[in-house]
């Protein structure tokens, strides 16, 4: 029989499908986010908490969990790149995770990021964004905290770019499909660089599967195919049936973006025996469904 | 006139000689360590307070300095690496510099390290330790605070390897020239990794100069010159006039260490017109006269 796993981040785009994954596959899941879902995805407990003010402690106890996936942090498009909360997030963080092991948890696995692999060639000194660089810092704390209690160990996942249905809808894709699905045009930069596209539902499928194996160690959470934001762009047009609505603006080209990042989803096949089952197109399709059925909505209202 | 210059870690190993070199220069000092040291070194105000649990803007507000060269971190040998205590060091540190910026602060100095250079070539992540990383983090969070104030600049500098009289005895050098002082024999790895090494008065100078000058960036303080440990083990045998208590001993190579930390003198030279004055020959033999007077007033008791 599984132990008890706590989900922090529960009600979030990961948090959402992860519960899912972990409930079907029999786990007894504690959530804990600021404010309880509306509808009940079966979990065994949920614990309404902002990490950010209570003490992770109180949670940990509450929880008495032996699995804790830490998904729990700044998210807000446009701000978290740069925002002074990732050093909140880091030292709750590390102190949930200190408390989990402390009262008895032994499986800890941790959501980074891809950005963490975004270092200039030459001499370098490390992850760009305070995002990146805090969440570097915070796998190498969990190591720490990991490597000092006997039988514990540490899945680090390195999380590519997620589509999904319910993604925040600035981001890239969603932003795209809901003007779209609306019959506005969407202005995109050129769009040459590659980035490795990943269904939200595989994401949350692989880090289940890492929180029930028993490897240790950093695991992309990717495809392991690269897609230039241009051509992706152009894909959600066509499906949409829409590519008239595209405009190319160079003037919105970010300058020093890394231009290639792309995973290697071996690792996790390896370790947890894995694979993405979602296509980019149905990705895709997902996606413009879910924005077509809002414009549709409140084109009724 | 100078404006007020506020020291965190003022009665450290660089804090020392940098307080003395600042007092000199002719700034307003204020001082602020845990423990105010016996003798005054001629400073405006010294505050005596634990950043890790007292308020950081009670600090800053009592300072009402223009200038904060924030020192203050753990840097015990054997511990600091990778103690979780830089993720408290981190925090506290944006803490004070965002208060010293609220209270009209301008010129921030903050102090990394060479190790945030410690790269691993081809697909990596950052640097390897919990200290680099949360120092790294940390310089991307100062860049952020002092980019949102208008006329604010940061001078972020790289310390690479310190020689210095008051260093800690467990560290590098300091243990050789203690063993060898002491007439006892000293156990060295093969040492062919290469390390730049800069006196802390070097150091402290640089430190000195740059919080008086304007530019913003990332400097080096350092020489320039690698050494490899097992050079300087010997020169320091040599100059102690025993190198037959020096063993080589393999068993004491750690695997996995950086091959080369040199730095760029460059741009510290070009920012603040300033350059190192001590030889390694002269650090060699201050260490060494602290060692041997420290076993000759041993003899005496």
């Amino acid at each position: 029989m599984k132990g008890r796993v706590l989900v922090t981040g529960a009600s979030g785009f990961i948090g959402r499908p992860l519960v899912r994954a972990l409930v079907e596959a029999g786990w007894p899941v504690v959530g804990a986010s600021r404010r309880r879902p509306a509808t009940d995805p079966g979990v065994a407990d949920w614990i309404e908490t902002d990490l950010l003010t209570r003490d992770p402690q109180a949670l940990a106890a509450a929880a008495r969990a032996e699995t804790l996936i830490h998904l729990a942090w700044i998210a807000t498009p446009g701000v978290y790149a740069h925002s002074l909360e990732n050093l909140d997030w880091l030292r709750v963080s590390a102190a949930l995770s200190a408390a989990f092991l402390a009262d008895g948890g032994r499986r800890l696995v941790g959501a980074g990021t891809c950005l963490e692999y975004d270092v200039e060639p030459g001499h370098s000194t490390g992850p760009r964004t305070i995002y990146a660089a805090a969440k570097h810092a915070c796998r190498l704390a969990f190591e720490r905290q990991v490597a000092a209690v006997e039988g514990a160990s540490l899945a680090w996942t390195r999380i590519f770019f997620l589509l999904g249905a319910e993604d925040h809808p600035d981001r890239f894709a969603p932003s795209l499909a809901r003007r779209l699905a609306a019959g506005e045009s969407a202005e995109i930069s050129q769009g040459l660089v590659e980035r490795d596209f990943i269904d939200v539902r595989d994401c949350a499928r692989a880090i289940a599967a890492l929180a029930g194996a028993e490897a240790s160690g950093s695991f992309d959470i990717a495809s392991g195919r690269g897609w230039r934001l241009r051509d992706l762009a152009e894909a959600i047009a066509a499906k949409a049936g829409r590519p008239d609505l595209l405009r190319v603006n160079p003037r919105l080209d970010r300058a020093g973006e890394p231009p290639r990042l792309v995973g290697d989803p071996e690792p996790l096949r390896l370790a947890a025996d894995i694979t993405p089952i979602y296509s980019i197109d149905q990705s895709i399709a997902d996606l413009l469904r879910h924005w077509e059925n809002r414009a549709a909505n409140a084109h009724h209202d």
